[in-house]
């Protein structure tokens, strides 16, 4: 009995799940072991194989277990549309809610010097050579309307300008269904700045 | 391309854990993919190891690696004490919040004959015995106050009558803390009834 037992390290185990304490976590153990035993020996394989089989895609970086996604090597999407997404759920979010046919290109984050994250961790280069490939006719930005995210479309923006590429970016404003009173400040002042005509 | 995509059968084996929908799923499997791969990998080995590993105390039915647990192997521990509890989450709850030095017996459901579940379900045979074998001084009921615990307790009350084992159960009433107003009625009325000179 040197090592923990093994219900514990189960327990310590299951709290790298996000947002997962330990309350949560022992109640999850007890679930999977006594309940679900089928769903939890099926998650530990898939995870195990997951981890070690998925990676970045060469030509987006989105999460995926080849060398090129599928969204990248298909052939019906259009090449000349450029979607720019921070994350690879951005991706999954856009196809779901949109009719998009074009490609993605997941950054990973946003720009954030004082956390170490300059362009080249955000693959700025990659997008670079893209923009100045002459294949782009549009460069959508779909970046978070945060202070680093601002800087970031603004970041980009310049390379896509430098290649002579249209830049766009997603409208920012009051959700749909959002009440007014629940909206803060910034988002209303954005979006009665962005005004359109009916 | 016949099977699907390894990061879909990811979220899809994520939904085995209790509450995550497909949203949830989608969120855990990208934290684990981009932010804790360390963290996933040593839960797919934890988890594989633990479902293989750990089953049934042959003396209390907790759930534990050995075919003894700890607790009854533990010769500190009183064993003139029983304490039922339904589920091993019971355990660890009495464990960490009172003194108490007996046994535990856990019963791993209540009785519930619609649901197929019986005294042999819930291991009552064992218990018959154990009560009878004479060790026994005090039998406690740590069983949850629903409709189905109180049959519970009272099918096993009758077993310690029958093996003259005394029987208590722990109080049921207004928790600490709580607010009169917050409690419902059912409580309170047991709370009243169950009222104590000071």
């Amino acid at each position: 009995m040197t090592e923990p037992a093994l219900l514990d390290r189960l327990i310590d185990a299951l709290r790298c799940l996000p947002g997962v304490g330990p309350k949560s976590a022992q109640r999850i153990a007890f679930h999977l072991l006594e309940r679900d035993p089928e769903g939890g020996r099926r998650l530990a394989r898939v995870l195990a194989e997951a981890l070690d089989r998925i990676s970045r895609c060469r030509r987006c970086r989105t999460l995926c277990e080849n060398e090129i996604c599928d969204l990248c090597a298909n052939p019906q999407r259009d090449p000349s549309l450029l979607c720019v997404v921070e994350q690879p759920s951005g991706i999954l979010a856009i196809e779901q809610a949109t009719d998009f046919r074009g490609l993605y290109f997941v950054l990973g984050g946003r720009l954030s010097p004082i956390d170490g994250i300059g362009p080249e961790q955000l693959g700025l280069d990659q997008l670079r050579a893209r923009l100045n490939a002459g294949e782009l006719v549009e460069l959508i930005l779909a970046i978070s309307p945060t202070v680093e995210g601002a800087a970031t479309a603004q970041y980009i923006a310049a390379l896509a300008d430098d290649a002579k590429v249209n830049v766009t970016r997603i409208a920012h404003g009051v959700p749909l269904g959002g009440d007014l009173e629940m909206v803060d400040g910034g988002t209303l002042a954005h979006a009665f700045a962005g005004r359109r005509a009916l």
